[in-house]
């Protein structure tokens, strides 16, 4: 079996090697500048590794791992015009090099390239792998939606916060890992499974995700360090402590600081007196080990399934 | 077989059944509002005019209808969010009515669903139908890309603008009648031939509204005449136009001037001078030509095609 690394390097090269149209080049460029910006390629990834769980040709599903990874890079790209976000991966965002009409055009296109990806699997799965991709994609967009609606709404609930990362972060894994087993020739049921594992997997990793935003190493992170914090992000971190600290706390949590090391540093230690950060790793916890159950029930032997398991080791004990 | 006015009741019928989720509301709102300003659903009817040539089964295809009627109006959602335009059919543009980023979002859950739609046709069909789709949708985003490019290019040839209208318009009224025809039954030489002749209609229709924009009735025309002239669009008859002036009368007709109502006259006088408009239909007829003769080509009997050479002459009489 493949392990994750070599699964990626196998990724980067087609990924490297796809050709699209030379005009117009403002619709064609940005596909391939967002594209080769890199990131761990957990998605594709995940996809093989879902196929190699059921048979040992897992590049049977190179096309659906292309796919994938397309059209996450299609939601950057138009999440990164709606958040009005300067850089992505460290360099400039595709409606900062281009503009937001090449950037909203472009991204259309890299829908179309998804889906022709897509269209290449074998005739036999062609219809459930459109079905779950679709799925996953109406989902991805929900997600993208809620996420939108909570920055300006005051009164957002834990249970609401898990939904919107379960839709915007969480699908697209389970969707992943479904959509490799099918190709892999997974039943309906197997299948399913990893879909649980995956978007189990997925919430999470997006909590982990909140708390390595407070708690992780500077040295590691990538990120700027409590940048959730300065932007008073309704993370998982922040509603929690928000239902628990007292009235005159609150400015301390909500307020704006115009020296953010003093934000940070007053937020994270309000978050350090309620034991935030343990709640949140408790409920980390908690969908990690729905995410277990679900693998531990797929109707393959155990040794197949340590991949994905060590896979989700290294996820979940990141640093960046 | 069924009036291309039945056809239209048929597909108004199931638009108007088609169910989308209740939440995020803001997401799906949008959708059900641009979907329901109407129009006259050519691009749906000529879905399933073409498989009614091929089969007595025309609703076979109302998915492929469903699918290209949604697709389109992603494509006007998004594109109206290009071109900065406050109104479509009359009234407020998505991005007007709710926000850029919903318009932005909403359109691309759209393509989801167009893919949805798609998605449901006869395996025996699927992955013809997935190709024809995807290249149509390609082309259609190529020419959007560029229409905007040309907006401040000041070189556009003649045959840069058949080309870019060809991809903005005419594929996709090709690639309907692909699909429907595909979905018939027909073979792909037959579904090539009904491609040739929707996309060259599609010209003939562009170019048809480029000189009903000058010279259309306004009382019938429903959009102000003379809106390409005041915006220096490079249309068929703006280009045709400039290549022939005479230097002095340039500024006449790339200038703008404080009363649109001079400067729709004084330009209108020039292509009147210039025999621009018969220039125009000349242009126009080849392509009709070029229609009727693919047309001619099926292998399906004559009388079976009248329908369409009726659609093709009712688009090409219109007066809006």
């Amino acid at each position: 079996m493949h392990s994750p690394t070599e699964l990626q390097q196998i990724i980067e090269n087609e990924i490297f090697k796809l050709a699209y149209p030379s005009k117009p080049a403002d619709l064609y460029d940005p596909i391939k500048y967002i594209m080769s910006l890199g990131g761990k390629r957990i998605r594709p990834v995940v996809v093989l590794m879902a196929t190699e769980l059921f048979t040992d040709e897992p590049l049977k599903a190179i096309d659906v791992a292309l796919a994938i990874e397309t059209f996450h890079n299609f939601t950057l790209v138009h999440d990164d015009i709606m958040d009005n976000a300067p850089l992505r991966r460290g360099k400039q965002t595709v409606h900062e090099k281009w503009s937001v009409n090449n950037a909203i055009l472009s991204g259309d296109v890299m829908m179309v390239e998804s889906n022709k990806h897509l269209s290449k699997v074998d005739i036999s799965v062609l219809k459930p792998v459109l079905d779950t991709f679709n799925q996953t994609a109406q989902g991805v967009c929900e997600g993208q939606q809620l996420d939108m609606e909570f920055e300006t709404r005051d009164n957002v609930s834990i249970p609401e916060y898990i939904e919107m990362i379960r839709l915007k972060t969480a699908v697209l894994l389970g969707g992943a890992m479904k959509l490799g087993a099918i190709v892999g020739g997974a039943d309906e049921k197997n299948a399913d499974l990893l879909y649980q594992f995956g978007e189990n997997l997925g919430v999470a990793f997006q909590l982990q995700d909140d708390i390595l935003d407070v708690y992780g190493d500077p040295e590691k992170f990538g990120k700027q360090v409590g940048g959730d914090i300065i932007s008073n992000k309704k993370t998982f971190l922040h509603l929690t402590a928000k239902a628990l600290v007292q009235p005159e706390e609150l400015p301390t949590l909500l307020g704006d600081h115009e020296n953010t090391e003093i934000k940070v540093k007053a937020v994270t230690q309000l978050y350090d007196s309620y034991q935030v950060k343990e709640q949140a790793n408790v409920e980390m916890e908690k969908y990690l080990n729905k995410a277990y159950q679900a693998l531990y029930q797929i109707a393959v032997s155990e040794d197949r399934k340590n991949l994905l398991r060590q896979l989700a080791k290294q996820i979940m004990d990141r640093e960046s």
